[in-house]
């Protein structure tokens, strides 16, 4: 029989959850208990894992589907997808429970018993709390979306970075030299990563990242549409805007629309995510297409294999992301090749 | 103590599932069995009841939310709607658990035991066999958007007949006479409802329903665009569309623009839902907002009074729709007043 979190916490004379928060690499733990207690798991030959014997006994059958919150902030397409591609998996007796972390007063009413094993949306680095206590209390937990640090579950993500320098690249490479971007969510690590590809892209081709040219939004049609108008007040107007989700980039749309500026013709917008309305918009929305569906599908099946086999390897997948051209980028003076 | 199913079961000497669908209206029985039935059920003082004491003992905090499927048909934004406004309504210990009725081979494997209450977003006829599943089993139930005949249960929609009839009555009043209709997904209620408020808006102004004039869709974007495409290949094209949801508006929209038609200018294009995009739109569109997130909530309140009173009154509400005037319906000859 392997090693328990009680083994090592018994060893080092510290609590079950100063163990489990030491091997996740806690920083409410300090360096040297952390390295005493990882040299007793090590010892102990201890890998985490989820006891055969428990699950059958506390079996609740309900597997949780977790976003930051159900609020706001989360596009319905985005949401639609999750949940489709989990419940492609999931099959009776097994139920997918939908929650928001920000449904919980207090996450420790979370137990073994309510859940076999939960999947998280992660859409922001305050779901660290919450990705401590699932793996304190050894519940299966698959991370989605958002790149997880330490690297101590199964993650798995599309890989934003690149999505967004693909598309900038993109856009560089028709010729535009001033490329604004409308931002993600704050605090959402999507917002950031889609930011990171962007100044990669800029930088790679020798063009200065201009604070102007990076306004604020929310993910949401209206703060594109408020992001846009600030672009268009600018003196040097930018030609091509690289909006951090399809959503906003509609509302860039509107507010071009508004002011009788043509897409393409006179300026450029991009987009990310290719909603499902996305090739039907005028012009057609040229965006990188993510699988949501995809790594939610993928995220479910790996959780089962783990519940099944009653152990969880942490790893951290990349699913590829895809560059959609459509209509709405072109060439600065025209024309849509190189 | 009030009688059961069993007590009259036994007074009949028929099956609990036979007095359950006698007291349903069920087709499966024949008219005799079920005046004889329903004639001790009076006598007994009979009214469906939710035990208190087994919802005690069986309770499992789980809140099953059932759409007809969450393969196909059903659009992102009356997913995330409906899921939102139940989740206002569930705190912890119950879970919210998201589900299609064609997950289940067999209806049987649901039973008490797997939900305290069922809410379901009823878009199909063919969920009747879900429903009388669930009023044998007397599982707490809840039907929203879909008008149940015979109705007895609690049933929670949108006036879609009258939200259709509205719209298209603004239209006529516009001076539009040649006016067509996109329809919804065959065998959703929701299609039907929204034609029969099409069909009565123009028989009210003296218009012929016109059989080329009503084309088939099924809710999805591509089959708008598909759709609009038909209706501009007639010799007497239509000068105004009435489309069954903004998502199909959105496939409309674009088969016109790819013909260099504009709209409201040289057509007409109106909506139904208002999704969170359609604001947003170029022209913004003109449509119905349908307030899922209220019956939503509304339909997770009732349910919750049910289970806490242990007892379930049959009842109809309507939630009033609200016509939505934006730019995409105009006068035929230009202008949008009367």
């Amino acid at each position: 029989m392997s090693a328990t979190i009680k083994d090592i916490a018994r060893l080092a004379n510290v609590s079950h959850t100063t163990v489990s928060r030491a091997l996740n690499d806690s920083p409410l733990i300090n360096k040297e208990t952390k390295e005493r207690i990882k040299e007793i798991a090590r010892r102990l030959n201890y890998s985490p894992n989820v006891s055969a014997k428990s699950l059958v006994l506390d079996r609740s059958y309900n597997i949780g589907l977790f976003f930051s919150t159900l609020r706001a902030g989360t596009s319905s397409t985005f949401f639609y997808e999750t949940v489709k591609g989990i419940n492609r998996v999931i099959s009776h007796p097994y139920n997918l429970v939908v929650k928001g972390i920000d449904d919980y007063a207090d996450l420790k009413l979370i137990t073994r018993k309510s859940f076999d094993g939960v999947i998280l949306m992660s859409q922001s680095a305050d779901d660290r709390e919450f990705i401590e206590t699932m793996l304190e209390k050894e519940i299966p937990l698959i991370v989605l979306n958002r790149r997880v640090e330490p690297a101590n579950v199964v993650n798995i993500l599309a890989d934003d970075e690149l999505g967004a320098f693909n598309i900038v690249d993109y856009i560089v490479r028709l010729g535009h030299r001033n490329i604004a971007l409308i931002e993600g969510k704050r605090g959402f690590q999507s917002s950031l990563r889609r930011k990171a590809g962007y100044e990669r892209a800029l930088k790679l081709h020798g063009i200065a990242v201009r604070e102007e040219y990076c306004v604020p939004g929310s993910y949401d049609v209206e703060s594109g549409y408020r992001g846009m108008k600030r672009l268009l007040k600018l003196a040097d107007r930018p030609t091509a805007v690289f909006c951090s989700n399809d959503d906003m980039a509609v509302g860039a749309l509107k507010a071009c629309s508004e002011v009788g500026l043509k897409v393409p013709e006179h300026i450029s917008i991009a987009g990310f995510d290719d909603n499902h309305f996305s090739a039907y918009l005028t012009p057609a929305l040229t965006t990188v297409k993510r699988p949501i569906e995809q790594i939610s599908r993928f995220g479910a099946e790996r959780l089962f294999d783990a519940i099944g086999q009653g152990r969880m390897q942490p790893e951290t997948i990349y699913v590829e992301t895809e560059l959609v051209i459509r209509e709405s980028v072109q060439a600065p003076g025209g024309g849509r090749g190189e």
